[in-house]
Parts: C-alpha cells; structure tokens; sequence
C-alpha cells in the first residue's frame, strides 16, 4: 500500500471535518482506546463549570446552570449515550465507576445460593467486581470459558466485555443473549471499548443490562464518570444493592425510607461529580448527526491500513483480521515495551499491556487515514531498524 | 450587639487573610456548609489540569501530569484530608461517593447474622445505604434511637454523623466508639459536615472507620469525590466489598485474582474522576498552615455573631446554643421557604430544610464577623416587615 491511497481514502472521507472540533492533537496519537482527547467544546464547558456554575451561581447551579441544572445531568448525559447503544433515553444514566456500577447490577440480579459469574479473559476490574460480590453475599463465584455453554453451572448473573480490552474482539451480542436466555442467566455487557466506536443496538440483541466508561470513544475525560443501562421493562423489578439519595424517587424529601426512582434512575447513588460529569456530557456533543454504522466502517478501514502500511513486518496480530473488531489492533513481539517507548518518543502513541502485547487505537473521529498509515510506516521504521533497542528500558510506566 | 463590635472581631481575626484565596464571592455566602466556593488555585488547577493534563500530556498524563502522577491523587489528596482529621497519611483515600464509601466499609464490616444499624434521624443516603446492604446480604437493619444503648441489638456495624445535618449538633465520638466498642459495634462516622470546620483527631477519639464528602467546608467542587478513613491497624484484615483495579496492589499486573493494597488503598475502586479529584486536591492547600482549633473556634463565633444580631427575632432556634456546634446554624419557621427565597433574592445565601428549617452556614475561611452581622440583620429585616411574603411562591428549588 502506498501514502497516496490513505490521501485518496481521506479525500473521500465524510468523517474527516470533526478533526476540527478537537483541540489541536500532536503526535500520530493511536490511544484513543485508554483516554479520548478532548474537543474544543469540552473544554470549554469545563471553564463554564468551574467559573460561571461554581463561581458565580454557586449552589444555585443545582437548579440553574449555564448548560441547564446540575441536578439532572447524570440522566441528560445518560439521553446522550442512550442513542449511542440504540437504548431508550430513560434507561440510560450516568454515574460511579464501570467497577461500582458493575456490582451495583449484579447485587441487584442476584439470587440466593446462585453463581456471580465472569467470563475468562475479563477485564481485571470485572471479574474482581463478581468474585467480590460472590464473596459478601455468601454466593459461588465461577469462571466461564470464552465458548463454555452457560447452562449447568448454576449462575444468575455474567459479565462479558462485549469487546476484548486485549484483541479487540466483538462478541456476538445477540447468540450470547439467546444462549444466556436459555441458561436463565441474565447478562451484564461491559461497553467500555464499544460505546461511541461500534453501531449498537441492544435492544435490537435482546441485552438488558450494561455498563461503560466514558473515558474512551465518547473522549469525556480522565475517569470521566460512567453509564448504567438497564432496559425499561427489567428496572421496575430491580433494587439496586447500593440505594442512595440521587435514586431516589424525591431526593429532597428526604424521606427515611427509600424509594427508587422509576426507571435507570434507581441507580444512582451519591452526589455525582459534576466537573468531570459536564466534561463527559460537552464531549457528547460531538456525536450529534454522526452516524454509527459509518463510525465503525472506519475504525475498521484505519485499522486495515495500519496493518497494509505495517505488512512488510514478521509480527504477530492478536487481532482478528476478518468479523467484527473494536477500534483498535493488537500486535504480540517480546520487546513490545521498548518498542512502544520508541514509537512514544517521536510521537507516535500506542500503548502496552503485560507481558507482550501493543496496543494502536484508531479512533475515527479525530484519526485519518494518512494518520494510520504513517503509524504503521513508523513502526516498521522502528522494528526494523532495531531503533527500539536505543530506548528508555526504565521501569514499566504505570499506565501506558 | 453592634455592627462595630463585627468589626473590632475582624480586626482581631487571624484567619481573615484567607477570604483572598477564593474567587471574588458575591454578597453574603452562608451556604458553604451546602457548597464551598472555589479557591483561585482550585480553578486555576482545573484549567490546567483540562488544558495542559488532558489536552497535551494526555494519557501520559497518569505517570507524569503538570501536579504530580493522576494515578498517585487518590492517596496524594487522602493524605492532605488526613492531617485534617488527625489520622496518618496512607489511611485516607479519595474516591467514589460518600454513599459508596459507607457502603465499602460497612460492608466489609458486616458479620453473618448481625444487623446493619443507623442512627435515627441520620442524613437520608446514610440510611438508605444501610438498608440496602442489609437486604443485599440478609442481615437485619435496624435503626437506634440517638441515646439508644447499642448493646442487645445485634449491631456489627452503625453508621453515625458526627455533626447532624439538620441541628448541627455535634456528638460526643470518644464516648459513642467507648460504648461502641463494649457492645462490639463497629462505628462508621460520616464527617461530611465536620471535616475542614471542626477540630479532629479520629485516632484519639478511637475512632476506627469514617468517610466525608469534599465539596463541603473542603471547597473541593460540586459531588467532589468523597473520603475513606480505615485506620492502618484494622485496614489488613478488610475485604472491600467492591474490589477494583484501584484498589489491588498492582492494578497494571492486570492480574486475574485480586490481592488488596495494603492499607486504605484498598478501598478504592474503579478509576476515578480525575478532573473533579484535581479540583479538590488544590482546594485542599489552602489548609496548609492552618490550625484547626482556630478554625472551629471562628466558626462558632460567626455564628454567635449571626444569632446576636437576630436575636430581636421571635423565632425558634434549632442549632444547640451550647456545646460543639458544626458550621451552620439552624432555624425553625413555617414560612421558612419564603424567607431564605426572600434573603437569596437580597443576595444572602442560607438555604432550606423540608418541612421548616433554615439553615445558614458559617464558613470560617471566607466569612468575615461583619458578613456574619449582616446576615442576621438582613434575617431580621425580612423577617419583621414581612418581606419574605412577596417572595417566589413557585416550586421548590431541588436543591436549596
């Protein structure tokens, strides 16, 4: 593959104006995946936050914000990524961590004397999630194999990442319903390297409970705080295991008892933090008349060049080159960290994780073609070249 | 009292200089018992923090931001809470909500069998929490009387303010642990009301386990992130009911088994919201240097400022006029809506309580004796020519 035909694909490339919504991003950055940049908007919204909501309106901007009341962002910036995973507007809120709200729908579907269950492979922070659940509830907590059949081992409860956070591999999101329907598990999906990358649909696939972070693809921020989803007809049944003042029905009652308010809403909790809520929410923005199918179609296509202009390596791809694949591509070599210390330092930015994998993201909204082409130039160069026995060999970064 | 003799006290008052770390506050702020004002630095570190972290250090931002590693502020900022508090620096941390911190340590506190208690009248999320767990788990709940004994209810755990959120009263916590400890309860103190206003020592009081919230009297931002305090001793034989990758002792191990971090860390939980965190970490110097009694003592004297000036007044005052007092004080008036809608409109700031309960707050660090003066003279003026009865007589504010 030549330069030319990644410029031809981004003359053609619809996506290719909201660049320019972003704050200026040096670098080739292919991190996107672990922490979005920020767009104009967000940081500007930041600002009005902080100095007019805070400064000036003070208290008063609970009920009277500058970008609408404080009070009801956790659910208007839940709309927001409701239209993102084909939900209902309701059945959508923002709030806590993947982590918390993770047990706080598993508390909430489990049954007495019944397994919380993870599936292999998870995300760490899931499958600590389940076990720690299991464990204060006195319930069994196992392990699924990727392709173990779910009836037979006793589980109310699953989590499954619908994206590999390691090979980028898409589960089928309909089956794994259908199979856990049959099993009388009820499924809680991990988004987190889905949302604001892949089109979705979860009603359409029969999910009814998921979480996400917002930190990724929807790019609102360090630890921006995170989505709950729990489909209209399933919340009216459920008691969220952690009830705090914000699900409750009238939380300025302050009744002794709780009652939960209708819908996702019921699980909230405490005082969302606004700051980071506010960025999280102007970020959204950005996905206002951006269709999802043509999100996806280029991620995909960033990928494929990324790998054409890396084709002439001996490397190995973790991920998977035919079906559907989350935004970003895996490779496996033994002196991944060095490698990708080197890319770091002229200012190419994957990431690493133990013991050997490289991590490049290629998010479609501020990413070109020429962009992923000139990564996988760049990494040939560096392999190639050995140029990566010259780099630091200093202590792990804690996050990379 | 006479307005000369507020200003003879300003003169006098030491802590004065500080109102010139905050952003300009317009009118007479009495709300910061509710909502602390931002800080100059405060809104300078969220701008830089925004703009220079997340725009051009980006992910690279987590071992190497502008003020220190992001990954390190849950234990950097808990540390500043700690000297507040009286307690070592590795047994705080920041993270989550307050809900979802007594909801950590009450649940790995829990024993089979034996109740989760709260205290009567306790803030409503306390309660909630308590309950929830309790059904989650199976156990008993049971709600004490404030001068209940705790022994013969079957108590593990009981959550308790130390200052009520309503009367200001402050309880009396070396005597509470004492009977406490003889009825084999564990205590978990919520200090959102105390911390940054009165003068603490936790480990002296023998108290074991607490959380707060930071957006209070620590001005640390709207739904800043909460503390947990777990003293060093007793943090190694806890199991966080909600086990994060935060919370294990190396989260980019991306081990499968969780194996806690030593001490308080372990409490922590998903990743956490970074820019609200920044905000209530610079917030927090402004402690630096400051001693605590003398802060206590101001904010009792503002108050005894506030209630001479009133004092004209027929009007019921809920707050206790003698002992520890929190930051606020309190007031019963049917018409109490009325009248703090009235004093908001004057540009004095208290706020109101369902069914009848004014409340103004005393923040010692930006309110002169003169502000304190003037607001019970304003209190006093609505209050005798019938003010308040022109006042919006609409929907009640959600947050007030």
């Amino acid at each position: 593959m030549q330069r030319a035909e990644a410029e031809a694909l981004d003359r053609a490339d619809l996506l290719a104006p909201l660049k320019a919504a972003f704050a200026p991003i040096r670098g080739l950055y292919c991190d996107g995946h672990s922490l979005g940049p920020p767009t104009r908007v967000a940081l500007a919204r930041i600002a009005r936050t902080a100095e007019e909501d805070w400064a000036t309106r003070r208290v008063g901007a609970w009920n009277d914000g500058a970008d609408g009341p404080w009070i009801t962002l956790p659910q208007r910036t839940g709309a927001k990524i409701a239209r993102l995973i084909g939900a209902a507007p309701d059945d959508v809120v923002v709030a806590d961590s993947v982590s918390v709200n993770l047990f706080k729908l598993a508390g909430a579907l489990a049954k007495p004397g019944r397994a919380v269950a993870v599936v292999e492979g998870e995300f760490p922070t899931d499958s600590y999630v389940a076990e720690s659940l299991a464990r204060l509830t006195g319930a069994p907590f196992v392990r699924l194999g990727a392709d173990d059949p779910m009836s037979g081992r006793g589980a109310a409860v699953v989590f499954r990442s619908l994206v590999d956070y390691r090979s980028a591999r898409v589960v089928d999101m309909a089956r794994y319903e259908q199979e856990a329907r049959a099993a009388g598990v009820a499924v809680v999906w991990d988004l987190s390297h889905a949302t604001g990358l892949l089109d979705l649909d979860l009603p359409r696939a029969g999910a009814r409970f998921a979480v996400g972070c917002g930190y990724k693809y929807l790019n609102g921020g360090p630890g921006a705080p995170a989505f709950l989803y729990c489909r209209g007809d399933a919340a009216s049944a459920l008691a969220t295991p952690i009830a705090g003042w914000f699900g409750h029905v009238a939380p300025f009652d302050f009744a002794a008892a709780h009652q939960p308010a209708p819908g996702a809403r019921r699980f909230l909790a405490g005082t969302p933090p606004v700051l980071s809520l506010a960025a999280l929410d102007a970020s959204l923005d950005l996905f206002d008349g951006v269709a999802m199918p043509a999100v996806e179609a280029k991620a995909r296509r960033l990928a494929e060049v990324f790998l054409a202009a890396a084709s002439a390596l001996d490397i190995d791809v973790v991920s998977p080159r035919a079906g559907r694949r989350g935004g970003h591509v895996a490779l496996r070599h033994p002196q991944g960290y060095q490698i990708i210390r080197a890319l770091i330092d002229r200012g190419v930015v994957g990431d690493f994780r133990a013991p050997d994998l490289l991590r490049f993201g290629f998010s479609p909204l501020f990413l070109s073609h020429v962009d992923a082409f000139d990564a996988g130039a760049a990494l040939v160069d560096v392999v190639t070249r050995g140029a990566f026995r010259d780099a630091h060999f200093g202590e792990r970064a804690a996050v990379t």
